[in-house]
């Protein structure tokens, strides 16, 4: 376990785009036994294979990272949850590019482990297809759960071109197969063109909850929280926030974008209120598409390649030594 | 220490947008005990409050990290240094935002754990005024430095807008404390509008050797390298690396960019060359500007948010509890 | 007529950034003999000559093809609108670059063969300045316009820079050559520093409605889209959409953006209701500035969903009818 | 004394790209004879040395003039604060680079300047550090100032990473200097998780008001605003307008974005109303990092509509009074 | 079959930037019946599933037709291509998301089709992993053929991350099933440190050129051409571009670029003289990811000319035969 | 006259970022009395309503200035331009947007004032069809001008899409009206498909002489160079720089960009040269389309370095005279 702060211990803080990146610059620590004790542990799931319009969620984990504040007091709650709650950064999931399955099996494991410990994971996606493996993981350790679910669309289709895997697909599965609880189950923010009435019809008959945004011109989301909160009642719950939920004037950087959402004010406030009064066991953030990161910055790019080939000349010249 | 490849130990290999954010995906340790046996330590300094144009050079070395490349065979040298070096991560100084003096410190003293365990720094900047604590320290360790400087500009001004620390000096100081021999400097790829006649007055007095960009046009950078290796000879030496000697067409993303400059291809081969022929015992890349980090990214941005507000609702439950 | 989804007939959905590139995915075809039969067409009409500050519009109605989503439910009217009417994309006016006479005559005259068939034309513009070709055609097919124009600029200069036709005179013009009621003509969105007191004068006197942002603080847009059905009455009506009318944080694509304006919400609720309850002979969205592919570009997405909206509205009266 | 009119006097106008770059295409000067008989003045202060993150502002002054759109009648106030006021340009500070302490001297010498005239400053930062030159200029001439502050920060540090100087603190040392009134000193916008229980102590000691943005959400700004005028009163007072107070949607280029904060619509009426309802000695408007040319540039955009408002509240003050 | 530039036929041309969206404005058809008599048929491929960085070439067939320049005389070889040769663009393959297999199989099937009517298949990819359906179906159609691969990886990898199938794999799985001759098979422009010695030994067993970067530095491009020319000889040959062949400074928008490649003006020269000198049955441009609208995106801009000048080159020949 | 140096007097230099917007910071004039004993003069075209492809060059004499540095030796030179010539920036002309021909008429006064002053006027368009107010001023002034013409394309048109003045039509007008000398008249770095037969039928007949960019391959640039200095010889001669001679890598920020194009070093030693060595009376630089601030906008970055050269080419040439 590496601790970002240590090094800037005489300051109390740490400069955002200084030292270990880890999130809210916690701890980092890939070692299980350092789970004793955590209250929360920080996931990354970096894959977008199962998208079905534009991929780049993959970059997701590390940019949240990037964006990531150090710890402080709350200005409404009164409150520094750094300070109340043990955090850790847990790293990525051993996602495997181009293998959804294998990186699905990666993420169940490493979120089975936080799990495990009594740990709660909240796991920075990825594509929403991760849902799957993250609520998978914890319906085995707490049994069928509650489903708050922030999104544009239900991501209940059966399949999408054929395939049964897909961003737009978990929640109908982990229904069918008795991770989430239907009747506990509440979709907040839905509006476009998706899906049809097929799913809906499903939906109905399962006893999944809708909320739609056009619902919300009139009682406002705070009544939506409200309804939420009844519907899943005193369970486990799962919280799952598609950053398309929110208007593209707040959330350009997503890949399947749907004008007339939410504002980030609402959103923040009913994140807090839902962690606060329902009893999560996990969570997750999904289809954040960051901008130039890594090798797309050419800059960069061609410093590594200076560092590289410095090194690749230290290490002949050691070898003709 | 924490070994970023572990969890892909399965695969050999990692994919470079996952995982623990470390130079090539090398092991990162901030204890000074790991540098026991390495051959090579990765150090950063994001600051870049004495620059005279664009800013920006702080996110630098977080962006070179993340657009490095994995461990593998060099195609012309046929050597993997990560096979033959043992090469750490040692993350960043303890830079202060707005304090470029005591930033200076920090990178100094941090420079100097690594050079005290008897490994050599490649140090990630940052703007060039770097240079100063960078080789300050190696000067410390191992006498008066032999200098390769690939640059556009000298870096030779006694100060600039009236002040002695800046990008613009730092060469300057160096040579008149001592720390590097003028005799053994030598200067490649100048080129543009600065310094004046004063500076390079004072260089030829001193003995310092400068190639201009114009110089190359006939005999090319090959020459121009086994003129350095010549300069420089068989003292302990450091390499220099200031972006902005790149055209703007290869290295967009700097402060002071300057049109004329050389290639990518010219330039890594030369950086090789000088790492394979000269004692060095000290590296630096400077003056990168990427793109798009940290909180510019307002997507990620409000993805932190949506985490922080959950786990401040969790934070207020398990206080409420 | 090339139908772009019939390659992945076999899915029954086709990815939004494949195949032949049309409106939301609808067949395409030059043909008029195709408009038989057709109830609605869309046209591109690529100019920006005439526009007083960032031009750009030129490239908006291959951005707005390609940020299009492709037919489904609207998810609060319950009605596909592809379903219920039948939809052609019927390419571009034949505009010549820096020619925006002839420009404009190519738009007139391609307008024109779609209301020659019977069918309703969206324009994606494109400057604004198209607003005089295509609301010509439509009167000389339909006689005197209503018209709801969703603007933050009256757009009624007499001249502009001293010129006739500019992005900033067509209402005016079209006004005085009787192709547009000025009883039966409402401006909504108004704000920012332009026209100024000679051009609200002539507005004024003319009979025109023009509703003020400022003015939507109490009554909201619910209250004025309905004023503006009073206004336009049972005849035959246009709806003109100018993406500046939104607030540049929700349209940040446009060539004279002007803070504090409508969000995305607003205007697409607004847009569909206007369909539905006016009776619209034609429609234009206008002055997006496109700089991304498919749905990153902000306000190409938002103008695509502006023309589904519209569509939607004109498939719900279609329904009701 | 140039005035970027003139060659376009036939027209009466001048296209905003066009022309010698002042604020509003005013004229422009730099000497102080010039200011005679002048209402208000822009005045740029072009720095970032003591930002905590992101740097970039020093180009904000030269992208805000890009920005602002000419003189014109203001839609809701009826009003052209060009032609009710004789504004100028007398350019930026002469700051240097590197060096924040003779800047914030240059800065307080240049609004020092246009106050011995007995003219309203108008500052364009820069980021928020120039508050202490500036307000302590203002103070100088006026005597204690009230404060109207926009913010999501209180920038009430005592000291940031052990630094007296920062954009973090400069409010603190202003109150504690007797440069600000506490009893009449009022924030507005505060959210996030900055800064901690000891800086919120030492405000309620010292009778600042503060209003949260979560204040806002039952009675909304309007309230807010008659309730920072009542704290104010009738004496001297500033208007200090950090743009991170705006939601990242409406102001994405600032260097430490808070989600969930201000529409522009909001803010600017509010700044109109301040500017028309108290005593405005001076103000600024600090903390934009611009990235793009002209009205591209969105957070550029609104910073100049934030100075129209407030120079059109002015005008309505001088009209009423 | 559409012919864009019908409507603008007054002109003689049409503007890059309107009428249908076809490679280089040639008709558009998705009927095969219509390959009837064609010389070369367009085809896209867009897909991105099995990239091991960077995704998003799904948007390149599109970006690539968006940049392509209209019909014109070679001003070198003075030929006007689409005079000699009949080019029509046969639209994309019906490629699903998240499903490489079926993508895949599409792909072939689109590209046989083409041969099947005698026609040369240039593909616009997609990712590097559709080598293997192109060039399948080619030597479905012509037996085993020589390859000219410019790119700066080998792809031929057994697997990556354990799946075989990848974009650095396709080149090795081609030679093992027969379809590409390693005899005849030339890679030009590898670099950087991907893949192993494994992988090189297999190369050279199975008699596979290969023509390193480093190689260039004396001889020149020309010098490998004529070599590679010499390679593939007499018999069915495809070319194969990999765009990151190219330094990152002309080609920025690919997903693993690397510094120290070709210029534009030596890969374009090459691919003429390779297409005109070689018998050329198919050819295919790779990895491109586009960011950007039309002739703004410098990599879909430099992807169109490899085509161009292959279509030149291919022209040259059937003139010269 | 504004020197906006003046306020840094104590530093002698000023941040580029800072103060009045000038070309290098030189004196900013509108009053033609100030050209009095001038020997250059900037004068600023912002103009592009004649393009084929994108617009946006309307936006680089600002960007340009923006991207100019300040005053100093050049480093091959040894020779500051700055202090050798007295430059003066005599601002922008009187262009009204969408109107080219009032534009013209505008360009063509304000460089008709610099002329009668003696002084030679550099100009920063705006689109390439300046050249013949440029030209036709200078012509005007001189008689009729030899050229010499960086480009890759002619420019020597008859008509584009019917229209005679266009971007593509300014050289033929300028020699069929006397303006240009054909045999006095060289064009340098042609590629790419444009224009056909027809043209350079017409250009031989003329006596034009082309260097196409493949003919560079062989004898390099300075070869090119001498022949195009002897072709012009020693009477009055006009510099025009379209900036897509270079290759898009180099200058991505143009409207009609064409890989395969010169290097900025080429360029810009080419530049000086021909200021050195031929006899100019005017010059212009072209088809600049900026899209960033200062800089990091690369294209403007170059531009102004065409600018620098030229300068430093007439100060040698002053020097040696």
């Amino acid at each position: 376990m590496i601790d970002p702060l240590e090094r800037w211990r005489a300051y109390g803080e740490k400069p955002d785009y200084a030292g270990l990146l880890s999130f809210g610059g916690v701890p980092y620590t890939e070692d299980a036994a350092d789970l004793e004790g955590a209250d929360v542990a920080i996931v990354g799931a970096p894959v977008d294979d199962l998208v079905s319009d534009r991929p780049g969620a993959r970059f997701a984990p590390r940019a949240i990272r990037a964006a990531s504040c150090p710890p402080g007091r709350h200005l409404e709650a009164h409150i520094d949850a750094f300070a109340t709650l043990r955090v850790l950064d847990y790293g990525d999931a051993a996602v495997v590019p181009g293998d959804p399955k294998r990186s699905h099996e990666a993420i169940r494991a490493l979120v089975g482990e936080v799990l495990s410990a009594g740990v709660v994971p909240i796991v920075l996606g990825g594509d929403h297809s991760i849902a799957e493996p993250n609520m998978g993981a914890c319906a085995a350790e707490h049994g069928a759960l509650g489903l708050v679910h922030f999104d544009s669309h239900t991501d209940t289709g059966t399949e999408v071109f054929g395939a049964r895997s897909s961003h737009g697909t978990p929640m109908r599965h982990l229904v069918e197969e008795g991770h989430v609880d239907p009747q506990r189950y509440v979709q907040i923010g839905l509006r476009g063109y998706w899906p049809g009435e097929a799913e809906f019809a499903w939906q109905a008959e399962s006893g999944i909850t809708s909320i739609f945004m056009h619902e919300l011109r009139a009682g406002g989301l705070g009544q939506a929280i409200d309804r939420a909160i009844a519907v899943v009642g005193d369970g486990p719950t799962f919280l799952s926030v598609d950053v398309d939920v929110l208007d593209p004037a707040f959330a350009p950087g997503t890949g399947t974008p749907e004008p007339g959402g939410l504002t980030s004010a609402e959103l923040l406030d009913a994140c807090r209120t839902v962690a606060r009064r329902a009893r999560l066991v996990g969570s997750e953030v999904v289809e954040v598409l960051p901008e130039a990161i890594g090798s797309a910055d050419v800059t960069a790019l061609v410093a590594d390649r200076i560092v590289r080939e410095t090194l690749t000349g230290l290490a002949e010249r050691r070898t003709a030594g």
